[in-house]
């Protein structure tokens, strides 16, 4: 069977676009719980400015938290240099920075061009080999823009050759805005891999803006992709990408891994669970899925077991 | 291009379960909006008595509604012999009969064993045939049951060719109850085709009940499956089988397919629209589909045209 990571990002991408703060004591009993379920990697915050991103202002006492959690991989988003140095004093077991393919998105995101943003992970590299730990560059943007429209392909894997350069150990693609459909992932990761190489395109990160996450990870793991972030109840966007919405929803990913025959290690009754300490945490928060509605099959013991 | 026909099949398997019964003007408001956004291919109704599912009494009058659209392919369900006469009758330019491949369903939903089906099947076909009508069989809880569980897919390639032994000109693979996952669709059509011949599968009627419903299609399509069904807003299910709610949904599918360079011929914009006519008519039943949330992409009118 092969071996599917799934990184859950709700954490990170879900909270830092929900109105009501999550009490740390609730991030830290989702997170366990969701380790508790088999999920080996979380992104647990943003390293960004408080007063910018106040939901993640805790971002360091998760991940002290989650580092004594068993077999899990306690990553965190940087926007900067900055923040790589909080990570790394935080000790975190990988970083990631996000690099937006479009430059209209990145200054008024981040307020820098493509060639401030390639200094900037520079130095982030620096920061992160240093303190030997793993660093990545997620490519967001890079199916389209809800403000500049289509992105080239080629602008793509112009940037990714570049983000390797500056030092990424691995990439990301990022259907931030929820453009992605199948064909394009296809295209665009086999162009991406072959010009940086297989092993340094490793991830999507997708949302279900237009109800085409899960085909959009299908199509990804046609073409090689191993680990997929998501986002438990599907909460999250871009707070600077209207119209942006909602992750791929981690449980609807595992049940539909889990009965391909994945191997993704997550106990789907379990990870149900983890619903409900959200859910009660932020009650106005909508909660996405279909699984969690419709119940496991009567056959889901044996799916993807032949 | 590689054209897909999108069987809009709504008025069917949609109106089937909703409690409120749709009125026959609104009916034909939504099917003359879907044929003019360019849906090739309607489901109206099924000639089920009428006393059973009056949701779906005036199906002979849409039949010859629709029938008097341009370019219109007018289909409807028929459940029996009986059906099938009536069907002739009304003029359908084609017809299906669903055959369960799980025993237990098909005796709850039709009180008839697969031997009795077999038989019955022979009958429509014949009564099809004197007509000079096209006749399809679906071969429902294909890919499991909700109440059997696993259904072997031996016993559905042996069936499949028990049914095209019996007159069946065309197959699809029902997903009734939401179980199916992608390398399930994959592994099944293929082996279908292979025991009755790539022409005669051609089609995949698939449910949303665990979000997996657009990455199903994307597996059809890449083992060659040409027509999709589909429900405007998502609506539908099958009151024989709990839990087994929503096809999948057509906004959503024709945003995947158009966006990938598939040839629908159906304008999303317009599209868009006929939401609008069954929201009004049926202002108690929720309405699915992300697209019409999010809306087109600012990219959308070059998607798949490169």
């Amino acid at each position: 069977m092969t071996a599917i990571l799934i990184s859950e990002v709700g954490p990170r991408d879900g909270l830092q676009s929900t109105h009501r703060i999550m009490p740390l004591d609730a991030k830290k009993a989702w997170i366990k719980a969701e380790a508790e379920a088999g999920v080996r990697e979380i992104e647990v915050g943003s390293f960004v400015p408080p007063s910018l991103l106040p939901q993640l202002a805790d971002t360091a006492e998760l991940v002290a938290y989650a580092k004594a959690l068993p077999g899990l991989n306690v990553v965190a988003l940087v926007p900067n240099a900055k923040g790589a140095v909080r990570a790394a004093e935080a000790g975190v077991h990988g970083m990631s920075i996000p690099f937006s393919m479009s430059e209209t998105h990145s200054i008024k995101n981040v307020r820098k061009t493509h060639a401030e943003m390639i200094a900037e992970i520079t130095e982030v590299a620096r920061i992160a080999g240093d303190a030997s730990i793993h660093f990545a560059v997620g490519l967001s943007t890079a199916f389209g823009c809800t403000m500049e429209g289509a992105v080239p392909e080629d602008r793509v894997v112009r940037l990714a050759e570049a983000a390797v350069a500056a030092g990424a150990r691995e990439l990301s693609l990022s259907d931030t805005t929820g453009y992605a459909d199948p064909a394009q992932v296809k295209r665009l990761v086999r162009k991406v891999k072959a010009a940086v190489g297989e092993e340094k395109l490793t991830t999507l990160h997708l949302h279900n803006t237009r109800g085409l996450g899960l085909a959009n990870a299908l199509a990804g793991l046609e073409e090689g992709i191993t680990t997929l972030d998501a986002s438990l109840g599907g909460i999250g966007g871009c707070p600077f990408a209207p119209g942006a919405s909602g992750n791929i929803v981690t449980e609807d990913l595992v049940f539909m891994l889990n009965s391909m025959g994945y191997d993704t290690g997550v106990d789907l009754e379990k990870l149900l669970e983890v619903r409900k300490i959200v859910a009660a945490a932020l009650p106005d928060e909508p909660l996405y899925g279909f699984t969690p509605d419709a119940g496991l099959t009567l056959d889901y013991d044996t799916r993807g077991k032949a």
